[in-house]
């Protein structure tokens, strides 16, 4: 079904969990990619179908790791395997809006990256949605996982924010 | 990306944070779909995309509400929004396997429903994924929140677990 | 877009041009597949979109030479690849109808096949759809064409309409 | 399945059907749009299923209607269906790859009208594949076939290729 038509703004107190929770704004996100929609994408109810806006998910983080850090998914060593994806609905995308997917990084592990996306469209201020994604890298034949390589691992870095760097030392 | 390939078994302890994060059974569904997979559903590294599980999801859903609930998509007078869904991915789908998606019904609010949903292969006991996915019901025209007509809400009732009901008496 | 809403039928001449253009009959294939729709299939005007047409069309194909020829699509030396596909739209499909898919095959060369499919919804007699799918089988790696192996060729001609075998004994 | 990898080009001696089976060039469409790939459009065999080949004549279409002809696809009395599609695959696409859709305008009827495109990927002149598209234009409710109201026919008339509108005068 279509997504929630409604872009309201969700207040938080500042914890870790209510962060979480609220919506985050264009600036929040270090790198963009534009995602034109497609007359399929809009569903029945006129509006691009849930389900797709994790297709924009997917396409923007692979987008990235491609461009940015050498991810080879034709016969690269390892690949990242979805272990867990949200997403909360704000407001409805309808073909043929283009769509702007903001990507950051919120946490890197060993073998896992948590990645943060919200979905834009052009001139409406208010994110359409916002989820993550979490991938664990795995080699390609065994599917165990494997500690991220440095050029993914520094290419995810770059979309750290900052002031969860904590405090630089004077 | 494809999904996660191990399939792994959450122990809980039994509070509400850490039911949400166990593993149901297929015994935890009360309702089961059949949904064979397509030749187009597997990505690049031969497996079913991650986000084709939501369109599961989707599919369990609309096709109960329906079947046994009366919803008219292309009439009614309201239509179901997504708000917020969710997967956690524990195990691989590949076509041609047929996939079981388990519904059942966690919250039924004024306006708003959070299902629960289980996908699973055939032979394999462990769940592929699961996750949830809630629904506002809205006024095809206004789009503004109505209350769940009494159809929806009693076969939505249907699919709430037993112990959810409260206490039975002697 | 939604395909055409009409239930017609073209009579030809008896020609085989004409016989391409002719709406054949759910007993002019040897093999059918059920395959359920999806919420998503359905598109804006309220039908499944053209596209997912051709997605029936590989879904049936593939899965009949993976269960009846042995392709191992994962591993295997050889795989098919699209050369040319047609289809004409008789009627819509709407979800949650069950689409059943009729295959058969109209031409085996030395490493292409071309195989015909019509589309039928339950209760309904006439195709929604019928069309052509021509495929080329490859080395996997080098991508040049092979000879099709015999058991996908047994496969394959177990499905050619008997009137196309051959001249018949007197 | 994958589409063809070869790129070869049809030599034609000119007649209407050879016309028809001859490769076509950037410069034979007038009007091009930019459709980028997604990840989960590669399949198991690595490129862009063929199947979503259509989706992107199905979205260079509709978009140039809607944005040069006026299409309103959520409340217009007039909608197009797909009444027959065709696509021949000369080489393969692969995410992340930005396909470059053009389209012309082979034949316009009272009610329908016959689109011809042409998919191409950057910086590779010959095109990915060809094929054509014909949509009717039909009442939204009744679903019987309309005269192609004047803003849509004067749009798709500018993509006519001027030696199909006959000798020019002297």
């Amino acid at each position: 079904m279509s997504p929630s038509t409604t872009h309201s703004r969700t207040v938080g107190d500042g914890t870790s969990a209510e962060k979480d929770r609220e919506q985050r704004l264009r600036s929040d996100y270090p790198y963009f990619l534009r995602i034109p929609t497609r007359w399929m994408d809009n569903d029945v109810y006129g509006h691009v179908n849930n389900v797709l806006y994790y297709s924009f998910f997917d396409t923007v983080i692979n987008q990235y790791l491609i461009s940015q850090g050498g991810l080879d998914i034709h016969a690269g060593a390892i690949i990242g395997l979805a272990v867990e994806t949200q997403c909360r609905f704000f407001g409805p995308i309808a073909f043929p809006q283009i769509v702007e997917a903001g990507l950051r990084v919120g946490h890197i592990g060993r073998s896992s990256v948590r990645y943060e996306i919200g979905l834009f469209v052009e001139s409406i201020a208010p994110a359409c949605a916002q989820g993550h994604f979490v991938h664990v890298f795995v080699d390609r034949n065994t599917r165990t996982s494997v500690p991220i390589p440095d050029a993914l691992r520094n290419a995810m870095t770059r979309l750290v924010p900052a002031m969860n760097a904590g405090p630089q030392p004077a």
